[in-house]
This record gives C-alpha cells, structure tokens and sequence, in this order.
C-alpha cells in the first residue's frame, strides 16, 4: 500500500520538443486504479517505476507548441502525459484528439473519453441488451459502470448496479438514474441481488473478476451474455483468483473478453453521441475532483481505498491559454 | 477409486410395466465418464448410490412389451435404463427413438445419439468455424471430440486433436481424419501446439476444463470461441480447479457454455446428416467393445484410468428379437 511519503512535487526544466513532437499543458489529469498495478510493472506496457520517475497518468491537455504535422497550438488532446504540469510528448502518446464543442472538457476522461467507448463496446457490440431485458453492472459509481448502465437505459433495459456503499448507491441510482443499486458490502446483497433481478440477469458487466464473477453465475438468465471488462487481479500474477466456469456452462452462458481499443475507430460516432446525450442530460457522470497537482497523491490513495465517488479527476492547469 | 470388488452381478425377478410404462431389453450399454460423479450424487439429477442400487447408464435397447401410446414392441430406443439386461421404464426415461435403418444400432449412443449432437450443438450452433479457420479439440478421441474435429472437418476447417496416448493420437488422425493430434502428456506439447496452429486457435472446444482450459488461452487467436462442454470437476463440489479469465480478456476470446438438451429439436435433422456422413465414410468413431454386461467393469474401470480408445460399449444382449 503506497502512502503519501511515496509522492513527491519536483520542479525541473521543460525539455524542448524534438521534431514530430509536441509540447503540453495538463488541464485535467485522470486517475485511475489501473496505474496502481502499472506503477509495479504489472501492467501491460508498463516498466516498473523506480524513484525519480514521473508517475503514469492520461490527462486533457493542450498543445502549447507543435512539432508534429497533424496537431498545433492551441488543439486539445488526451494524451499519456504522466502526471505533469507540461509534458514534451511523441505524437504516438496520444489517445485521442478532443473537440472542445462536444461537452466540458473534463469529459474527454470521462464520458467521452476512454471509460465511456469501453461502456459503448460493453453495450452495443458485446451485451447488446434488449427491450425489458436486465442488465447487472458491478463498479456501478465509476467511469465505465456508469456508462454502461446509463447506454442500457437508453436501450430500453431494466439496469441494477453493484457498489460498494450506501453513497455510492445514491449517485447511481439518483444521479445516474438506475433502476436499482445494491451494497455488496451487505451481508444480504444477493438475497437483494435476487429480488432486483426476479428472472435473472441478462446481461452482466464484470469489473471485478475473480470469486465476485463467480458468485453472478447463479444469478444469470439461461444464455445470458457476460461481458469481462475488469482485468482480475490475476492477469500478470502468478496466484490467481480462478473462476469455476462449471455453473456458467449450466447456464449456457456467452462471457466475452473486451478491450476498449477494438472500438477505437467507433470512437468518433460514440463521441458526437454521447455530446448529444449528455445536453439532454441523460448521460451524466459525477467527478470527484481536486484542484493542483500536489493534491493529486491524496485522491489517489482515497481511490486506492475505494472511497472516492465518482471519476477521479485533477484540475491541474487553466482550460484557456 | 473403484474397483472390481465394488461391483456385484445378480439375478432377481421382472417386475410387470405398470400403465404408461415399458418392459425393454438392453442391447447395447454406453459407458461414460459421468457416471463415476452420479454414483457418489455428484452429478445433476442423479442421486448417490447405496450397496444394491443398479449403477446409472443408458442403453440402445428393444422395447419387448409397452403400456404406452407411443412406443410398442420392437421399437428401438435409447433410455435411462441401468446396467441391466431388462429393465422396466417410464417412457419419460426414453432420451431419443433410434431410427434402426440410420446406421449401427450401437451408433445411437454415439454419432448418431448424444455425443454426436454435442458435437453439432458446438460446431454448427456455438463455435461455428469457417473455412480456413483452426479448431482444436480436447479429449479427440473420445465419441464427442471425435465428432467435433470430423463435422468441422466437413465444414472446410483445420482440425487439431489434443489426447493422452499415442495410440489415441493415431485414432484421431488415420481413423478420424483430423490434421494432427498432439499427445498432451508429452512435456514440449504446448511447442507442438504453437507449431500446430501458427496463427493461433479460431475455436477451441473443450472437454476439459480448469487449468487445462486456462494452458490455452495464450494460444488463442482474436476473437476465438471457446466452447465450454466438458463439466469441470469443480461444478458441484467446494473445490475447484479456477480458470484466470484474465488472459482470454487480451484475447478477445467468446466462452460459450454448451448443455446438450438445448439442441434436442435438432436430433432429428442431425441424425439424418449424420446418417449419410457416416454411409460414405466422413463421419467414423471407433468403439472400444466388450460382450456380457458381466463384463461392463473391467471396461468402465479402463474408461476412468482413460485406459480405453474409443467409445465405450457393453453388447449386453441381442439386436433381433
């Protein structure tokens, strides 16, 4: 378990941008639970970080100066900057270009970002749930739950979600306007998992994995589908938590793997989409934001401890030049 | 484990069909793995046994004198029936009439009966392989896995076995026509494999479960189906052998379980394909045969060592009247 002795602000001098690259500015650093495992080198593509090295983090930037043909002063992007003020970066380190138009620009990690695209594969190309059908989606408070979720609704489908206290239920059921959310941190929530789900769950969304997937199995409708978004914690380990596939066999269920960035060339459509949805309010996403980089170790290590609520975002710099 | 010690052969009187029920004879015995998890009650639907119980098991059998509507003397069934010689049944015990002109009276519990239908449910309903494409199967020489490499033979794929002998791979790929057989209990079978499937595995149909199923995921291709049939050993016991569903996130892979009864209204149609496959040589299962239902132990104690090749028989009486 990291602490806040783990984190330190250094100042150093802004590196120049070397042809094809670009220089940045954070406006909104992102934080999500995955860095904690890339921090250890458990993460595909990720080293191992040693001390000294700048933490790994996505964020909306700006570009402040360009050598790169395709982007120039002035353009927003979302972009592995690391948790920066400024960043000199490779044009390869962006993930996506943002139109400032399309919604506050916050969102660009959030819902019309990467958690909202991997809520739109869940959705609309893997769980596809029908009219009246039920979908159950677990981390329901976060990013990519809520999404998910939210999608459904606009499907026409019954939705329950799954978190992990009485607040976070509150935000997905008032806020995000779910049919119903569960604790499982209560004793009885799958006695209430029942009653909210009286013929079963159509569609699961995992983002947890390991023995929590495995409890859903009971729960599900013959030939449900199961969509596994949440790499378990097993992925790079050697001890896992394995999951008996014997129950979802008996209920002929389809569980599918998802990884956002097959729908990376649907992100465009999903975004002008999304933009929509959330001006008719009928997509919404609560942050859980702090302002300055050096408050970035404390939401992290609340996020760590699963308390924050909501996306967790840093307000590092000035959205205008 | 069992032994020869735990099997008695005795004689006792038959008793008269009650209205609705049926006096049969046994013709041909199936022996299958499933029955060792039924006797101790470990399998859905089956009971633990008790010192004097008739062991479970299915049979071709004739049906000599009926109290029920639908079948009269002379018909050919296949039921739920014991290890016994004559036995008086339900007619709800009847799983499939047998069509005696179809082909070998013994192939009614095998391509022609359940096992074959296995095989259709998960190469034409679930896994559905296209030309080109690699499909590994485990277990290849058994009645299921048999048919599963010879219908997605038919259907213009790649065909890989994967079994525990030599001599069982040399059934899979001179009598059953598959591509190649990989003897799994040799130490370098995983380079086999690779070397096997260069581009990775379309659809894999699994026999096995656990940590066998979890060896293949990294040798999976994108979006490969799995096809779950083989119960685990875990599905109704505390103890299981869990599956790390991490890796068949990266892979994008479909896991899809597969339960038999789902594809009951497709018998029909099957067995008259597969009844033609098999008259011009496309569709072959090799039975392992003993005569005398006094001998079903020896050969059900070689099934549970996976001592036997091919699909296991008792002919226990005669075919003809």
């Amino acid at each position: 378990m990291l602490d806040a002795s783990d984190f330190r602000f250094v100042e150093v001098p802004l590196p120049r941008p070397a042809p094809g690259q670009m220089l940045v500015r954070t406006v909104y650093l992102s934080l999500d639970p995955y860095v904690r495992k890339a921090i250890r080198g458990d993460h595909p593509g990720h080293e191992a970080l040693v001390d000294g090295d700048v933490i790994y983090g996505r964020s909306v930037c700006r570009v402040i100066r360009s050598h790169d043909d395709e982007y120039k002063a002035g353009d927003y992007v979302v972009a592995e900057t690391g948790w920066q003020q400024h960043a000199v970066i490779d044009a390869t380190k962006i993930v996506q270009r943002v139109n400032p138009a399309a919604g506050p620009l916050s969102t660009a990690v959030g819902p019309l970002g990467m958690p909202g695209l991997t809520a739109w594969g869940s959705v609309e190309h893997i769980g596809l749930p029908t009219l009246g059908e039920t979908l159950v989606v677990s981390a329901a408070a976060g990013p990519v739950g809520g999404c998910v979720g939210q999608l459904a609704k606009l499907r026409g489908a019954r939705v329950i979600g799954l978190a992990g206290s009485a607040e976070k239920c509150d935000l997905v059921t008032k806020t995000y306007g779910f049919d119903a959310c569960i604790n499982y941190k209560e004793s009885d929530w799958e006695e209430q998992l029942k009653t909210a789900c009286p013929v079963g769950i159509d569609v699961y969304h995992d983002n947890v994995g390991g023995s929590f997937l495995m409890a859903m199995a009971k729960h599900l409708s013959l030939y449900a589908r199961v969509v596994m978004c949440g790499r378990p914690a097993d992925y790079h380990s050697d001890k896992f938590d394995g999951v008996g596939l014997g129950p979802f066999i008996g209920r002929r269920a389809k569980l599918c793997g998802l990884v956002v960035y097959d729908y990376n060339d649907d992100l465009e459509r999903y975004v002008s989409l999304a933009s929509s949805w959330m001006r008719e309010g009928k997509l919404k996403i609560k942050e859980d934001r702090v302002n300055g980089l050096e408050n970035a170790p404390q939401l992290f290590l609340k996020l760590m401890r699963g308390e924050n609520v909501g996306k967790a975002i840093v307000a590092v710099g000035p959205e205008k030049a």
